[in-house]
């Protein structure tokens, strides 16, 4: 069972009033009664052995989470409110320097930390949820490209891979933010351009076609397309600021090709295991 | 450290607009701009090894963790609106059977799941985040309890402990509807009524004073005061619906007396070694 097959599984038929959009996308969207402002939610769990070797620094630890879940929150074009996160770890785990980072990098991003839970465990584990907000009915999706809209990435990709996943996650918030009313769809790049350019097919119906895919310095056009982790920005639109890398097309929904040549759609699936890596 | 201290260290001075309460109580309350109801967010680990012993089937993780978020919404008079859960675990675990469940407690109170994350881990691990709603302003807190206040508890207590913590908790939620506007303050028992209602006498800056402890069937006076795991509520007012068991006093803060007696503010604590269980 691949990742999203067990995501499709998921939906449920039933919806919570005021809940706009729930599964699929980098983040839930609920409206409060009479409120001027959508409220976007996104989980991003963090763990040791999975996520980062044991003896990774606290530090990072934090700000990799953080950052992550904040990647969902710029995808959709929203602003940081607050957070929530649960922390697993064991007693000889520095819990003071992880907190440390937490408050830095929440201050960085103008976020409070507003709950969370800490519990025992012999592995470390970091679960964050992020709250961001954007005014009502202006959150960016995936599900909305049109055929013939161009599509576009915030940088050069690949460079996460290149450097052997050592970089930390710049969260493109303000890029996103720039992109509402203007974006057709937007997400964020965090498993690979081939397999998240896939699933914004598939969730918008449509196909795609790459013709110039921009390769960060040092990394291979394997990297670029298939590495993941650089959190870049995926959009579409007409005349947008970035990198154009190619066009939507009528499909059928989820074939991408480069230069023409069919694009696998492999990448980092935590279930699936021809994923290559 | 403890995890109080741990807690108490979380606290930050900066507050996002619309966090109504942060860190500290059962859950936060975010209001948006112009918008007739609070939210409430809580978080809750289930961890293996921790919480659950190896080999636990996958329906009791999935009721436990969400039922036992359910208390903390309840803890604040909430309704159920939506979760966010996160699972990480090996590849060979029941994932149908696990989300099956999830579906059925979610449709049992009435709540959708809006998002989550999964991935990959050697130990089981499950974080829930709930949000639910009340009216804006009517959300009960820990911290409003007043000397003279009668202290009350919704059922007998020390069922959890006696029978090995095999229950499932079942979240109070109508209890902690019918409370609003009538409690001065409410939380729920996860941890035992002795650090329980220690941490409402800190948060109130009271003390409390215990004249009668309605003991569960089967249960102790020890599991009732200490074994933890009850989801019951605890609540002060007057003239309320339950089980009244003492007084809310003066303090000093944190005093609590057991007919007359100190009653040690022992219980479950993740991080504190001299816990009892």
């Amino acid at each position: 069972m691949t990742e999203l097959e067990i995501i499709e599984r998921l939906r449920l038929q039933t919806s919570a009033k005021g809940l706009v959009l729930g599964i699929g996308d980098d983040c839930a969207i609920y409206r409060s009664p009479g409120a001027s402002e959508d409220l976007l939610f996104t989980t991003d769990q963090l763990i040791e052995g999975t996520h980062f070797l044991p003896n990774t620094p606290p530090r990072r630890i934090a700000w990799k989470a953080i950052a992550r879940a904040l990647s969902d929150i710029a995808a959709m074009g929203g602003t940081p409110k607050f957070c929530l996160l649960s922390l697993a770890a064991p007693a000889r785990f520095d819990f003071d320097t992880f907190y440390s980072a937490v408050r830095r990098v929440s201050e960085r991003y103008k976020m409070t930390l507003a709950g969370g839970d800490l519990a025992k465990s012999k592995q470390v584990a970091c679960d964050v949820v992020i709250c961001g907000s954007t005014p009502r009915g202006s959150a960016l999706r995936r599900d909305t490209a049109q055929p013939g809209d161009e599509l576009y990435v915030s940088r050069p990709l690949g460079m996460a891979a290149a450097c052997g996943y050592r970089n930390l996650p710049e969260p493109r918030l303000s890029e996103g933010r720039k992109l509402r009313g203007r974006a057709t769809a937007c997400m964020d790049l965090s498993d690979g351009l081939g397999i998240d350019l896939y699933r914004m097919c598939l969730a918008s119906r449509t196909g795609a076609s790459l013709d110039s895919v921009p390769v960060a310095a040092d990394a291979s056009l394997e990297q670029a397309l298939h590495g993941g982790e650089d959190y870049e920005l995926l959009y579409t639109g007409r005349d947008l600021p970035g990198i154009r890398i190619g066009t939507m097309t009528e499909g059928p929904a989820g074939v991408i090709t480069l230069n023409g040549n069919p694009l696998p759609h492999k990448g980092w699936d935590h279930f699936a295991y021809n994923s290559q890596r």
